[in-house]
């Protein structure tokens, strides 16, 4: 008896990770009864975005030009190239590190029987680009998973293939972390790659 | 350096209830990484439903018509009225119980200090209503918060001048819940009203 384009309205929120159907609801009624236009502009600008925003032919991060800002920029160090799976990876290297190189983003890693190979992930076009040369480290920077470290040894070879050096981020117990509550995968890794106090 | 669109679709998405910049980068992302044409769909119902959803002229609940399909519904029962804060609420009761009743939704609930008073609630359209008379009871299924007592103290009120019984849900420890678990408030209250075992 409640009005069908109501329950649309709920059904079509769900396509939002971690949205289920109590969330969706109390977020359809929310925009009703406090927010309508906040509303009608998230579904504006959504439009919007996503009819304009691809993926910067360069380092496949989204990008509403063909070349993204980064890749343009003068100011960045054309020898590194780092690899990572997704955008939000890239944000947070940018925001908590100094690096200064560019990018290339995965959108993903091999993962064979999601049918997620190679050419999937752009990796003949990382191959293209490395043979144009000039990149002389590739930081490898997937996720430490089963299938990010996959991922990073394909890569890696990739950029042995081109003769660039390949590197990735330390593992290991974090900064502040107490031993106590790090996993024992990265303890174990911890334990092995122990370095001498000089 | 990155693209003002894709920034504007992350501020955007925080107009959602319980979404902050982490969740809504996760599901700006997710949209443009995987599901464009869900995302797509999303934004056009979401407009269309802002737009085209109003209130129900009688019960105040959400209805793309003048009047909602429950109030119009020629198997309710005229003589009951439940006063409930918020459609949820409605659709909870629904569910839940066998009413056949018709509802009047608060939207709200008596908050001086956010200026939201009787008008806001509705509550001349619910007292002209209960003036034309055919209601006999009417269920006051507010919250029990301290604001909801206070809405429930003013709507009893309400429906004792036009000569309607008032009755709230009863409150105590929820079925299959354990003593220990319920707040001391609950307790309190279901201890002071229990009943003579026959
Ligand atoms: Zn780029
Ligand atoms: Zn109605």
């Amino acid at each position: 008896m409640s009005a069908p384009l109501l329950e649309q309205f709920i059904e079509a929120l769900r396509v939002l990770p971690g949205v289920g159907q109590k969330t969706a609801q109390r977020m359809a009624y929310h925009l009703l009864d406090r927010d309508r236009r906040g509303g009608a502009r998230l579904a504006e600008v959504m439009a919007d975005a996503l009819m304009k925003i691809g993926q910067c032919k360069q380092c496949r991060d989204f990008s509403e030009g063909e070349i993204c800002g980064l890749c343009a920029s003068a100011s960045r160090d054309r020898q590194q190239l780092c690899v990572v799976e997704s955008p939000v990876d890239r944000l947070a290297i940018e925001q908590a590190t100094g690096y200064r190189g560019l990018y290339f983003v995965l959108h993903g890693k091999l993962s064979p029987l999601d049918g997620i190979g190679p050419r999937e992930l752009g990796l003949d076009q990382l191959g293209e680009r490395l043979a144009q040369g000039g990149v002389e480290e590739m930081i490898i920077a997937t996720n430490p998973t089963v299938e990010g470290e996959a991922t990073a040894h394909y890569v890696a070879q990739l950029a042995r293939q081109h003769g660039v050096r390949p590197s990735r981020l330390a593992h290991g117990v974090p900064l502040g972390g107490e031993l106590e509550y790090v996993d024992r995968g990265t303890l174990s890794h911890a334990f092995g790659s122990r370095s001498e106090i000089p």
